[in-house]
């Protein structure tokens, strides 16, 4: 006797990734808001490739996350992502919008936040992304903080990064991180990274050097019945990265002129990176693929770590 | 066989809401702080039995809730309605002191927040008012925030409301309720009301036109399994509303009365709406039963939308 | 037949903590930083066996909550407690790194938000602590904000203490537990206490003057399914209080040596709190003790209430 259908979540699986949940494989959760808002095609498309190569190499499986045409994808064959690399006018989608998408059958790319709520959703426990939102400059006065930090305190997944970008005010960042209690572990290193740079200039909560202790670490919240996720920070590899004090060069150009150009409210981040990669001829660009697949590299050695235990 | 009786909530629903609850039938709640603390007696009646007729005529079942003698009701006959619109210094209830207002056997309003928590209690899932509670001016200093805004991100009850009221910090609110991951949606409007007047010069986030969607983004909500309530913000009827330009002309006469006398503190919100009640000649109340009664029948619309597809 | 063995947590009850489990018998939980951080020894297990001795009087059992060597103890034997007390180099754990010390096998002592979490997990439902951390003075521009409030808004433990560390910003500290939904009930007075005095200047949100019926206000509030904890200020006795206009003196001559020496970040709290020992000739030491077995005494009634009525 069969229960009459209730209404249930569009919700589809890639082949590569249903098979993978059946056998109990490893599978890293990626973002595409990098895909349809961080790159232009085809750089996009080559760096979503690349990233997904690198988690295979790994033992894993990739679950790249979007809504398309209102139903929540959880992991793109090649044809899909391709499509979405040359999608124009998605909606960005965060923790208060990502059903609203869905229920609308719009297509939107997924943050951090929405990304952290699907792969939940999905089972998988691992993410892979370049850098999370944070505290922005002057938030003390405009109180503008990503949603991502509060999903961090709520979703138990584990987000790879190479810190908060550097555009950010990264010691509020960590404050409200620690405020919120999500563990900050950064790999391999004492000093919290700064996205485009190693080193941010504070020290990292906490360190960890081999994925078997971080995935032994999230077993052990699981255990307490601790409930939210936590923030894995990766320093891009010494070769790709911009030094901090040169760095903060260019962010303080690039800030001197968002503001001699007026610029305001959401326009300010597109404008600093737009900004940024012209005033490193592209290096910030190329810094950032880099850590995007330093970060899948690392992702996929926690999940297999994970898998290994269960 | 009984089992020995343990403890249990002292909780009591009005006969017409019990039946309701029985046969399926929409329900929407309503708060009481309007009732004790927004407007004087009788009008205040007048308003509450107005709300409710609204409600009545468009197919669902009013719940207004209140503490009672340590009862916590949900759904009130005519009889308490009354009683509670001629009672004098009842608690002002948010998540904090609900229970507080029932193991001490007081009685006490419910303020959004408490609403929230006691509708979500009985199952009721869509709830009319008319302003939230936000963050207040000045707050950059005084951290002063209602706990409205947390509850918003916590308890899943959709509130119906006119935006939230133009004497708090606006913009700030909306940055908190997007930290927060709380949808808000404006109702056949893409700007945010501002209670008094249709726009409050800022976009609203998202923006729906029929209760049928409404309904339809929060089933979807609830199958993601995103636990927080949701935002409605209706704007008050044209003919009812206060613009924005004569109405910040008002709150701006009545922030400086407020520093003038040197009022601060609690005592700030109630004297700017008293204040503005005698700048503006009656008009700001006028114009709050116009919202209030606006509210009730598109929470009632939502909430037949949402019971037609149980 | 058995089940695989599946992972476990390193968790070990004392004897005595165990014998009282069993027998349904009330319990205290205790932190443990003000053992490895507070006090230095011997004076720290001198106040130790203190507080455990009072708890014993008043018909409950002390549960000091450590983690030792990655083992998360709920209640220590009087050898254990001794060792803590000599141990140089302990963690300082809250939210974020409380399972880092298990996975990671190092010792850590608990804050108040770090033991609210393994109290929760151990089934104890009260903590008895000295004082709370809060938002730091200067939050507005640092965002320097305590994890205990956070955890206080989701996890259901009752915490009595007196007040928050008068070098603290009180009033912000008062606003964001409003914000977040913590109910705030000072024991048998109106005034907030500053841990020091009696007085903050402040009146507390609510008041009850017995265990009883704090012990009816948390049942009432588990029985409407509200789900985080509950702060209890209990003021220091009269004969123990530093009055709140002497104290003010001694904390403005502490934070004026703090800025002359350039003290900053986390090292300004330890340094505020060696000044005042100075600048009261040991006192601030002396109160801090007596509020501490004050609230020991207070805890204990509570839960000796709370086992009457399961
Ligand atoms: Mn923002
Ligand atoms: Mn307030
Ligand atoms: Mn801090």
């Amino acid at each position: 006797m069969t229960k009459p259908s209730s209404p249930s979540l569009p919700m589809e699986y890639s082949d590569e990734v249903a098979a993978a949940k059946q056998r109990g494989a490893p599978i890293v959760a990626l973002e595409s808001t990098i895909i349809t808002h961080g790159m232009p095609y085809p750089g996009n498309l080559d760096m979503a490739r690349s990233v997904e190569a690198i988690i295979r190499e790994q033992g894993a499986v990739p679950a790249t996350i979007a809504v398309i045409h209102g139903v929540l994808h959880i992991g793109l064959d090649d044809a899909k992502l391709e499509a979405l690399s040359k999608t124009q006018g998605a909606m960005k989608l965060s923790r208060a919008d990502l059903a609203f998408a869905i229920a609308e059958r719009r297509t939107g790319a997924t943050t951090v936040a929405a990304t952290m709520i699907a792969a939940a959703r999905a089972g998988i426990r691992v993410f892979a992304t370049g850098g999370i939102g944070g505290v922005h400059r002057g938030a003390e006065q405009s109180f503008d903080i990503s949603a991502d930090l509060d999903e961090l305190a709520r979703t138990g997944v584990i987000v790879v990064c190479a810190g908060a970008k550097a555009i950010l005010d990264i010691p509020k960042t960590l404050e409200v991180l620690e405020s919120r209690g999500v563990p900050v572990v950064t790999y391999d290193s004492e000093n919290f990274p700064a996205f485009w740079s190693r080193e941010s200039g504070l020290k990292s909560p906490l360190m960890l050097n081999s994925p078997a202790a971080i995935a032994s670490f999230q077993r052990t919240r699981e255990l307490l019945g601790i409930d939210g996720g936590m923030l894995v920070a990766n320093p891009v590899p010494v070769e790709s990265e911009i030094p901090r004090e040169e760095m903060e060069i260019y962010i303080t150009r690039a800030l001197d002129n968002a503001a001699s150009e007026g610029i305001s409210g959401k326009a300010v981040t597109p404008y600093l990176l737009d900004n940024l990669f012209r005033l490193t001829d592209g290096r910030s660009l190329e810094t950032n693929i880099a850590l995007v697949e330093n970060n899948a590299r690392l992702a996929a050695g926690i999940a297999v770590a994970l898998a290994a235990n269960d």
